[in-house]
C-alpha cells in the first residue's frame, strides 16, 4: 500500500455506519490513489456490516507493486485475512463482513469476492459506464452475477453514490496517460 | 511457495518443450502439495511458449498463507511478474507466455489469466470433473469463456493429461480432510 494510505486509515472512525459513509471513505481512498499516481483509480474497503468499524482499506497497485492482481478488492481482501489472520472472513465465531468498492467487481475480483468469506457486497453502480469512461476492460461476468453470490450467502447492494462513483472516474480519465487492460498484449 | 518446492523447482530441466511435459511438471507439483499438507491438488506453471523455458510455478496457497486469493494460478503469474519485474507478461520486448495449470481456472483466476498477459493458456481440462470429484465450487463462467480468452490474444489449449489430472483429483479425495469453498461460509 502506499504510504499516503497510512495516514489516511489511521484517520479513519472506529465506526462508519451507514453504506453511504463507507463508499464515501472507498471514493476518497479511490481519488487519493490516482491523484497521487500510486495507482488507478479504485479502491476497496473491508467492514464490520453490522458495526460498520473498518478491517482494511485496498488500492489499485498494480503498476507499483508489478503485480497484476494487485487489483483493490484482492488488496482489501488480502489485508483483511492477515489482519484478522483467517482466509475466510465468513468464518464461524468472526462477524459478517462486508466489501465496499467503487464499482462492480472485475472478472478476477468477482471470483476473489466469491472465495473471501464475505456477506455482503456494495458496490457503486454495475452498468457499463465504468467501461465506457475510462476504457479498462473489465472482463466478462456470468448475467447471473448478482445471484450467483446471493445463492452464496453474499447480498449485492447497488447503486450506492453512483454518480459520485462516475464524476470520479471521468475525473480520473481527464488526467490519464495510460489506461492497462488485457487487450494492450492483444497481437495484431 | 512451500519449502519442498524450492528444491523442485532448480531440478527443473531448463527447456521443457511439449505441452504434455509441462503439464507432467504441474501435476506433480499439485501432487507434491497436498501429499506435503501444503495446500489444495493445484499447481500452475509460467512458461516461455516457443521455448519452454520454465519461469515460475506457483501452488494453492489458501489455508497456509491465510489469504483465499492465494491460488495456484495467482501465485504462478506473480510470481513471473516479480522474477521478470513486470505487471505485464506480454509487454514489448518479452518472448510469449504460457501458463499451464492442471484443470480450467476458478471464477477468479481465470480473470487472473485475462489480466496477466500470458499470451497461452494449457488446461488438462475444463469440464464438470473437478467440481464433480472434488467438490470444489469453482465459481461461473462466461460460456463463451475461451472465445473471451481467444478474443483478448489468449490461445487455448485443452485437454493435455486429461486422465492423470482426474486421477490426481481422485487421490486427493481419497485423503482430503476438508475441502474449503464458498458454501462453507454460507449461512444457514
Amino acid at each position: 500500500m502506499p504510504e499516503w494510505a497510512a495516514a489516511e486509515v489511521a484517520g479513519l472512525a472506529d465506526r462508519i455506519p451507514s453504506v453511504e459513509a463507507r463508499m464515501r471513505v472507498v471514493l476518497r481512498f479511490a481519488r487519493l490513489n490516482f491523484e497521487s499516481d500510486t495507482g488507478g483509480p479504485f479502491a476497496a474497503g473491508i467492514f464490520e456490516r453490522d458495526s460498520g468499524r473498518p478491517i482494511a482499506i485496498g488500492v489499485n497497485r498494480v503498476v507499483a507493486s508489478g503485480c497484476s492482481s494487485a487489483h483493490a478488492e484482492v488488496m482489501a481482501i488480502s489485508l483483511a485475512q492477515k489482519a484478522l489472520n483467517t482466509w475466510d472472513l465468513g468464518a464461524a465465531g468472526l462477524p459478517a463482513h462486508q466489501l465496499a468498492v467503487n464499482w462492480r467487481p472485475c472478472a478476477m475480483c468477482y471470483g476473489a469476492v466469491l472465495w473471501s468469506g464475505v456477506r455482503s457486497l456494495v458496490v457503486a453502480g454495475s452498468g457499463p459506464e465504468l467501461e465506457q469512461i475510462t476504457g479498462f476492460d473489465e472482463g466478462p461476468l456470468s448475467p447471473r452475477w448478482a445471484d450467483e453470490l446471493t445463492e452464496r450467502g453474499i447480498e449485492v447492494v447497488d447503486g450506492i453514490l453512483r454518480e459520485e462513483a462516475c464524476d470520479l472516474f471521468r475525473a480520473f480519465k481527464a488526467v490519464a496517460r495510460a489506461v492497462y487492460n488485457a487487450r494492450q498484449g492483444r497481437p495484431g
